[in-house]
């Protein structure tokens, strides 16, 4: 432990000003919307790279309005790619801040903003790892590649492009997924994949413009219609019964089973109290629980509207509706298969009028094998400085474009970092706990080590 | 006829100022949200009464929020009650129309704006005849009353309370509904009565705050479960199958369905050109959709929102859901009990969760027997100006507060105007046709002496 006794100081002292970084950082809001917010992230991230030390590259293609690729590679040996982004999710519904989504403030220990956790936290702690490795230990022992793009909140549509103007990208030991987790009782959880996603809006239309809703009786509503399709996605309990939802499913090994069942009960039934429910849907519980937040796939919507929506009422029948769902994959599912299985759903019941509009990207998951060194190296370093037992799992629930990254040299990935379950990505008052933050960059500099001692070209098949 | 020799040429000669008078009180956006506008409509609605030689009194509440009712007043005799109201619909969505909501444009023989039919345009027919009947008749052969409010489409809230400020108000032997019909082949549509209304929203709420949707599997959505109890509102057809949702409903009449068996089939089935469908709902037709439009009561959706719905998508499992109800009601129906039915409706098939909040006002009918003298009185000046036989009908499709004018006095009712079946009241590009709008003041100079050789005390059950 010696080793990193004054990196650790290194990473106590600096923590103030990280935080005033983290800061600053955050009060960029760099929405997807947001062209001009967007660029002076991707500045601001090359910059903070450069003064790292890392030879910088940036990525653009010839569209402008793309946001580019900031790459940022550092040290020499085995090369670990860090998978991050400098875009964040849309700060709405703002009335729900405490404080502006771009106001960061520090309460209780946590800084409060837009992007404090995701990603932009997590990338830092990464960053902060790198300067205090090189300020007390020396040079690094692996080659760090910051892969930070710019349109991961909004689907990562054009991150394959960027790759593919430097082929040598894609070419690493391992990967780091965007961060890591840290769950509400202090334990470290590691997940050594990431679940693919289709996204697709529906918009159904039934007559030529709104009607006065006196008509109701006999002009078919959008609204009514949509709503009625949708009912058809979910049984009661709210399970989706799309047909062919779990088209290309691969089926759970024994050794995933095994790793599943090591997760205590409680990683997941803390959730309940953190959303504030007294059951899961279908009322899973336990292991059944994690095992389908695992292996099932999802069908989610993410926003649904039709008609008027402002203050008062309007006495109209909607001549529009429109849904966005997103359907979370596992291994070896086809985005574009799933998307075809929906189609052919709605068609079934006599809903092939609804127009079903893919969302620009998609992606497939990319899980590593459990036992991987890369993985073990992530949840033993985890443990060291937290120490608790790791909370390890076969994927995150969420997505990442991992396999556009790892796919074609099959590289292996874990996550690591120090976003907790209370940090609450994507919605109001986001914010990243300033002690878990110090706790990822110790955990991140002994990864460091870790990962330059697996022998290189321990590659597995996602 | 050389009775109206003279206050037609009148009405000719005029209508082109007219026309810009009517762009003028249609370029004040009086919705309900904007208190500045609506104080603008009311003085000029007052001052517009004052210019025609009533006698105007404009009644507040102690709550200076509340739109005032402008009442305006002339000649004497028997007294007939226009129920008019000078507040619009909202002009959104703003993208669909061609010119603004409040930049009125004559196009092809229409003027182009919110309120242009609904009511401004219907209103101020009333107040040309009677500048017509003035200056080319002489006195006016009875008492018209004009009941300007303020509210009529955010549901009349305090149109009771203002009309109890001056009991004599109710006092009448006639009322007119806001406007009338004309088909779109040129006949006149007559109505004896108006459908009473129950508006509510719908909140359902499931877990503490939005998550991210990568928990979907286990967190319930808000946003299904909204989906999953409104699918129970109608069955495949999309016709409402609410419990109790006909309670109270007066069965038909013999004397009802022979006047409804007296409108042409053409007369419902160019609604399917106007709003390009090729099928009503449940596939009703001919008779059949008139009585449906008559006798049942509606279920519509007026608006329907959760989760995120901005540009982009972001992946969010929603917290909350809300959908805006408006059920339309026949006689003897009570606005309370169907409420009732509704909740009783969800609570039944475990939805009891959902909050309902019922919107500050609600509507009783009120209907005229079909074969009372002032229906008949509309249908034979309508038939004079337009040269077409009338379409007939019982009651409206939509709702009026007529109950509230006219039920304590057992006041008969029936409709008298211009507007058209294409004038998209409510919808984006609202119009009124100018030569009906020029049609309308002669059946409405032709309607003053109907009215006023009609017995005095021949009232009527509603």
């Amino acid at each position: 432990m010696a080793r990193y006794d004054a990196f650790d100081r290194y990473a106590a002292d600096h923590m103030p000003a990280w935080t005033d970084e983290l800061a600053a950082y955050c009060a960029i809001g760099s929405e997807q919307s947001d062209h001009e917010a967007l660029r002076a992230a991707a500045t601001w991230t090359a910059d903070r790279l450069s003064r790292l030390g890392a030879t910088v590259d940036v990525v653009a293609l010839d569209d402008e309005t793309v946001p580019p690729l900031v790459v940022g590679e550092i040290g020499s040996g085995s090369a670990l790619n860090a998978v991050q982004h400098y875009d964040v999710q849309p700060g709405v519904p703002l009335e729900l801040w405490t404080t502006g989504p771009y106001l960061p403030e520090v309460r209780n220990g946590r800084l409060y903003a837009r992007g404090a956790a995701d990603n932009k936290g997590e990338l830092l702690a990464r960053m902060w790892a790198v300067e205090a490795y090189l300020a007390t230990i020396g040079d690094l022992p692996c080659r760090i590649r910051f892969l930070v793009e710019g349109e991961e909140e909004s689907g990562s549509t054009h991150f394959g492009p960027l790759l593919d103007r430097r082929p040598g990208l894609r070419e690493a030991d391992g990967a780091l997924i965007e961060g890591g987790g840290i769950d509400l009782r202090g334990r470290p959880q590691v997940v050594s994949g990431v679940r693919g996603m289709v996204g697709m809006e529906l918009v159904c239309r039934t007559i030529a413009y709104d009607a006065h809703s006196s008509l109701a009786t006999l002009l078919p509503s959008a609204t009514i219609r949509l709503v009625r399709a949708l009912a058809t996605l979910w049984d009661d309990e709210g399970v989706p019964v799309v047909d062919g939802l779990e088209a290309g499913v691969r089926p759970p090994t024994p050794a995933q089973l095994e790793i599943l069942g090591r997760i205590p009960d409680d990683e997941i039934e803390d959730l309940k109290h953190v959303f504030g429910v007294d059951r899961f849907v279908a009322g899973l519980s336990g292991q059944a629980a994690i095992r389908a937040l695992t292996f099932h796939t999802t069908c989610n919507v993410q926003g649904l509207w039709s008609g008027y929506t402002g203050p008062g009422d309007k006495t109209i029948t909607p001549a529009e509706a429109r849904a966005r769902l997103d359907i979370r994959l596992v291994p070896d599912q086809d985005p574009a298969v799933v998307l075809q299985a929906v189609r052919d759903h709605f068609s079934r019941r006599g809903f092939g009028d609804i127009e079903i509009v893919p969302f620009s990207f998609q992606y497939r998951a990319w899980w590593t094998p459990p036992d991987h060194p890369i993985v073990t190296a992530a949840v033993r370093v985890s443990e060291e400085v937290l120490g608790k037992p790791t909370i390890h799992d076969l994927s995150a629930p969420g997505t990442a474009p991992m396999h556009e990254v790892c796919a074609a040299g099959n590289v292996p990935t874990t996550s690591l970092g120090g976003a907790d379950d209370e940090c609450r990505a994507h919605a109001p008052n986001e914010s990243f706990r300033l002690d878990y933050a110090e706790a990822a960059v110790r955990m991140t500099g002994r990864f460091f080590d870790a990962f330059a001692a697996i022998p290189r070209g321990s590659r597995s098949s996602g």
